[in-house]
């Protein structure tokens, strides 16, 4: 809560004082709320795209070079999304040496649930629990007036559970959540989407006055409902159509980043000619592969530049004349531009950061967009960049289908919370694993974990009896 | 924003005006929240418990008069949670008309999700959309800004649903939702939960100044993983303990209703020897069975009762004095107060009304509790009861496990509502099965639907083809 008094007059009479008057101003209570920290989780072992492409006759160029995709991070056998998220929460907890009791929500975004009714962010819980009564000697519960839930809807559901906490951290005091999004993007063998596999997590600190990141209540969405991914009755793979779904992220995207402009300009933060792009350092996406987003941005990056006064930097970008460009559709302009050094330089000043680690990873679906944020941290930082109170822009997609346009401030004590995020370095550290590996791994008919580290959450086994514990999930650290 | 000024001192100096001090007072924005109106959807076909027992070798009476358990609702062969849903939706749009444009988000808590990625939420606004489409002779998205998720947490997940819509609905103008509980607790034949079955949605208006229901921003919450109740690999029937699950709920409510308590002592609102189930003129409660919520409520009633100055008026209503009463265990005080006349007057007070309908309709998971809270009221203004600005207590639970605790007032505008919902005179009208075709029915061995009525949601079918939409779920009206 903001108060202004002022004084706006005085009246004298007779060198006497006779009245002063007061006019209060009041703004409303604005307290800033967002992200304050965060934390990953990927497999250690890892396939490479350069042995998996000779196998499948892919060409690998276009995969390294056209679609961005390196590597892929593969849940080990004792690996699933609990474990993968209760690691992720873990490293939050303790790198930033953050207290169990001070957390008053823990939201899931998944589509890789184990469990129709039990939601995944108990089994999180539990580990962590678990681990803080060994390594205190105590036998508590450190969680318990947590509230906590998984929230799906495809690749989104990380972003809608962290819309619902910073509201939540918003209404009151003393409010601290973490969301965790955690996946395994698990596909077919020879289908489409194999060679965008990944897995991991990413955990997020959500507080008031946050030290990484200010994100405004401000939110762009678009749904509509669509099969262009689905997993029906929870199967392990999807049913997809890649085409169809480019054509709903672009469409989803469209109308959501229309619609977030709309309340900026309502609001008075934008003049109607302000682009986002333009307002926006960064552009962070849902990557279902490293290059998705810059692809997927070109023709909003286009047409929200056929206007003017942006249409002449446009125009003469692509060799064209403010006359001329009336000419061509959008989808022509659309190709032009994604080949132009324009949109190049776009892309590396706005967007490449972000990638880096999607290339290493894969896709991590529910944890892709937020894996593109710390990428595009970490590189900042890694180049000593200073980024302090730039704005980031957010571009999230679900299939089934849904967009969120959103964004975020950095905040002036971002570099040490960045710097501890030790992304590259622990990336770098991994362990390739063969294709024939690979295949036994995607089979299930490998019996062992590959894996020998120690010091991480895994699944241990899934009872079978009695019958009142048949297929309940045990975990150890 | 409430803004108080009040004229402290005013100085006179030989008969002159010298000074004013003004002191100025100013209130946190609170603006109210709460449900603004409900509707439910309950199959057309139900099985009655009397034709059941018979060939399961049950005990009628134990079921009926023991549990509370009279008929169970069952979804027909072309209908599922999102049918179902879209069915209670609708309702609430039509009955209180609100424009489909107005509604901003549509929350939907289900454990019976029919796909791991995309939500029933998609499901139901596609329904919802092609409806209006017709009505209005239109091709539009009616619910393009619209945002949309599933929450799952066994039970509890449409109050979590509520609880974050609510949330948001506070953070700005204009903001209206829809929160939709949907839910077919299945159980397998022959099993102990066969005989709790039941089906079917509610939804409910989630606004501003609402005109039913104003609920406040203190939630009890326990949280402690369990094993009590879940669905392994979303298996459709659940995994279960019975005896250990009644236990988790009790338990999770104590620590949730102590929370709650705390939170209110905290604020000033109680004072620390307040008993929140005085204050509340009525108790909700999550309802697996009709008597669930009263059988459970005793342990707490009972010691909360054992503290001066309540202990009195507890010892002489069972026929103890205050020296006597620490001699008894308190499971010993817990079944005398039980059987008491002081407990029994207690329930037909304040939780009666809020068993009825679950008598006629069984278990809906998540929508239970609203269920509850549509049953008592639809009682207490069939009676002609004026219950305006009487608090309402809401105990509830989801296995795996949670409890929160909440409060609701309710509003001066509440009659009109509650008789809109047409709650017990609907019920009235459905059609009763036979066991033989309830035995088809669970088995999916029927293949035509037994309810012949028109004007409602429906599965159409489930594609087998093409091969990237295997699996795609075509619903009609």
């Amino acid at each position: 809560m903001l108060y202004l008094f002022i004084v706006t007059n005085i009246f004298y009479l007779r060198n006497r004082l006779v009245s002063i008057q007061l006019t209060f101003f009041m703004q409303k209570n604005t307290v800033p709320v967002g992200i304050g920290a965060m934390a990953y989780y990927v497999p250690s072992i890892y396939l490479d795209l350069k042995d998996l492409a000779p196998i499948r006759q892919l060409d690998y160029d276009k995969l390294s070079k056209g679609l961005g995709v390196l590597k892929m991070a593969l849940p080990d056998v004792n690996e699933d999304a609990a474990s993968m998220a209760a690691n992720a929460v873990w490293k939050l907890l303790t790198t930033y040496q953050i207290a169990p009791e001070s957390i008053g929500r823990l939201y899931v975004g998944t589509e890789s649930g184990v469990d129709g009714a039990k939601p995944l962010a108990t089994y999180i819980l539990e580990m962590l629990n678990s681990r803080y009564n060994a390594q205190r000697g105590t036998d508590q519960q450190h969680f318990l007036y947590c509230d906590a839930i998984d929230m799906t809807f495809a690749c989104i559901g990380g972003v809608d559970a962290l819309q619902n906490t910073l509201d939540w951290v918003r209404g009151g005091e003393n409010r601290t959540g973490i969301v965790v999004a955690t996946d395994y993007a698990k596909y077919e063998k020879f289908s489409g989407g194999e060679y965008t596999q990944g897995a991991g997590a990413v955990a997020l600190l959500v507080t008031q006055n946050p030290r990484l990141l200010v994100i405004n209540d401000t939110w762009g969405v678009a749904t509509q409902s669509e099969h262009d991914f689905f997993k029906p009755k929870f199967s392990e793979t999807p049913v997809f159509d890649g085409q169809f779904s480019n054509n709903c992220y672009q469409q989803r995207l469209q109308t959501a980043y229309q619609h977030f402009k709309q309340q900026k300009v309502a609001l008075g933060e934008y003049t109607p000619t302000d682009l986002p792009s333009e307002k926006w350092s960064q552009i962070i996406f849902h990557l279902p592969y490293a290059f998705h987003g810059k692809r997927m941005f070109t023709e909003i990056f286009t047409e929200e530049r056929l206007q003017a006064p942006h249409n002449k930097q446009l125009s003469k970008a692509i060799g064209l004349t403010t006359e001329t460009l009336p000419n061509n559709s959008l989808a022509e302009l659309t190709k032009t531009v994604a080949k132009s050094e324009y949109y190049n330089s776009f892309v590396k000043d706005k967007i490449a950061d972000g990638q880096t680690a999607s290339s290493q990873i894969g896709n991590m679906y529910t944890a892709s967009i937020f894996m593109a944020l710390m990428s595009s941290l970490a590189a900042k930082v890694g180049r000593g960049e200073d980024i302090t109170q730039q704005t980031i822009g957010f571009c999230a997609y679900g299939s089934g289908s849904k967009s969120k346009v959103f964004e975020g401030v950095v905040q002036p004590t971002y570099k040490n919370i960045v710097s501890a995020f030790q992304l590259f370095e622990d990336l770098a550290q991994r362990q390739a694993i063969d294709t024939a590996t690979y295949e036994q791994l995607h089979d299930k008919t490998l019996a062992t974990p590959i894996c020998k580290d120690k010091g991480k959450f895994i699944l241990q086994n899934i009872l079978n009896e009695p019958v009142t514990l048949a297929g309940a999930r045990k975990y150890s650290y």
